[in-house]
C-alpha cells in the first residue's frame, strides 16, 4: 500500500466533488498509508434533541472518512461506492469530533475500513464503525 | 404492539424536535401497527458526483423512518436512542425515494427495525438497512 | 434473475463440499426465483445455556441458506465467498428452525441477501441477518 | 472497568456451560482490563472448500472471544446475550487463529465489543467484527 494523494489533495478533492458537505466543517488532521484522522465542528444544524450529534452527521463523518483513505491509496480517478456501513454509537457526543480510520482492506475489488470517531477535547470514543467500498474494475 | 401516535402526530414530532431535518422533505405516507412507509423529496443538496443519491442521505431516511415506527409505538414521551445501523446500498438511487420500515422486535429495552429503500418511481430496491433503538427505563 | 439448479442439485451440492456440516441437518424446504426456505433439525450439539439454540448455529444456518440461494442463481462453477453477515437475534428460539433468504441483490460481482431465521413451529422470528457475497470474476 | 474473573476462571466457565464448543480448542492467551486474546486450533472439522476456515467458526471466536470479555467485566452469574454481530470476512485464513477482542462499552444495560481475528503465525487479519450483548437487569 501506498498514498496516491496527500491531505491537502484529498480536501481539495472534498471540495471539488462535493461542494454539498463543504459546510459540514471536515478537516484532514493527518494522513499516512493505512490511516486518516478527519476533524469535524459541530454546529447547531447537526444537533439533536438533548444536544447530541445526530448518527447521520456521525454516519456522514465515518462515511467521509473512511472514503478519503481509500482515494488516498487507489487515486482519485477511481470512483469506489460505499456498499456497506455498519455503525454502532457508543456514548453522547460532546463538541468537535476526530473520526479515525484505518484500511483493514485494499483489494483490487472491495476496501475495508474501521473508524473510531470520537469527542476531540474528552477523547471518549462516540461511535464505532466498519465500511465496504466497491472499486470499479477500471481501476 | 399497538400505536400510540398516527401518522399527523408522528410529523408534528419530527417538525417539532427535529427542525434541522424539516428541510430533507420527509413524509410519512402510511403508518399502520408494525409499519411504516416515509418518502423523501430528492433535491440537489442530496446528491453526489454522477447524480447518485448521497450515502448519507438514505442513512438520514433509514434512520428517521425506522425512529418513527418506534416512537409511534412506544409514544413520543419516551427518547429512544439509535445503537447500531447497518446499511447495504443495493442499486444507483433516481428521483425521490420511499422507505418503508417494520418493526422486528419491540421489547422493553430494545426495538429492532428493518427498512428497505426504494425509487418511488421505479420501485426499484436501492439501500437496505437494519437499526437497533435502545429504550429508556423510564418508558 | 433465473435459477441455475434446483433444490435436490444444491442439497447434493452441499454433501459434497460441506460434508462437515451434514450433520446440522439442513433441508431446502422451497427454492424459486429470488428466494430459498431451509430447515435446520436443532438437536443438543447446538444448544446454548438455558435450551436456546447458540448464536453460531444460527449464523450458520442464515450464511448457508443465503450462499445456497446464490450458487443456485450462479451455478457451482462458481466460488463465492461471504464478505459480510451482520445478524439481529431477536427472540430466544424454540424447536427446528426454518430460514427464507431472498436475494436483494445479484451483481456482476457482488450479491446481497436477507434472511429471516423462524421457529419452525410458532413461526417467531428468531434472528434476522444480511449478509454479501463476492462473486468470482471467472463468472 | 475491573475485571470480575482471571483467565482461568474464564476458560473453566466455557467448559463448565458450553460443553459443545470444548472441541473448538479455545484458549485464553491473554486477559486484562477491557481486553481479551482467544486462540483457536483449527481442524478440518472447521474448513471450507479450498481449504479456508469456515465463515461459521470465525464468527465462533468473535462471538466467544468478545462474549468472554464481557463476562470477565460482569461476572458469570449474569447472563450476557449477543444481540448484534457484524463480521467482515478480510482474507484467507491459514493455519490456528487468535481473536483480539476489546470493549468499546460496558453500560448498564449494553456491551459492544470489537473483534479482530488474525492467523497465529502470519499475523494476517482474517476477520474483523463488532459485537453488541444485552446485559440482563438482574445485574
Amino acid at each position: 500500500m501506498k498514498l496516491e494523494m496527500n491531505a491537502s489533495e484529498v480536501e481539495g478533492y472534498i471540495d471539488e466533488v462535493f461542494p454539498q458537505i463543504a459546510d459540514y466543517g471536515f478537516c484532514v488532521e493527518n494522513l499516512e498509508v493505512g490511516k486518516i484522522s478527519v476533524s469535524m465542528k459541530i454546529t447547531d444544524k447537526h444537533l439533536r434533541p438533548g444536544g447530541t450529534v445526530s448518527g447521520p452527521t456521525m454516519f456522514t463523518l465515518a462515511d467521509c472518512a473512511s472514503y478519503l483513505i481509500v482515494l488516498a491509496h487507489i487515486g482519485k480517478v477511481a470512483l469506489a461506492v460505499t456498499t456497506n456501513l455498519n455503525i454502532n454509537f457508543i456514548s453522547k457526543p460532546e463538541g468537535d469530533l476526530i473520526a479515525d480510520a484505518q484500511l483493514l482492506k485494499l483489494g483490487k475489488r472491495l476496501a475495508v475500513c474501521e473508524i473510531s470517531i470520537r469527542s476531540k477535547v474528552t477523547e471518549t470514543l462516540v461511535a464505532h464503525a466498519t465500511a465496504t467500498y466497491s472499486i470499479p474494475p477500471s481501476r
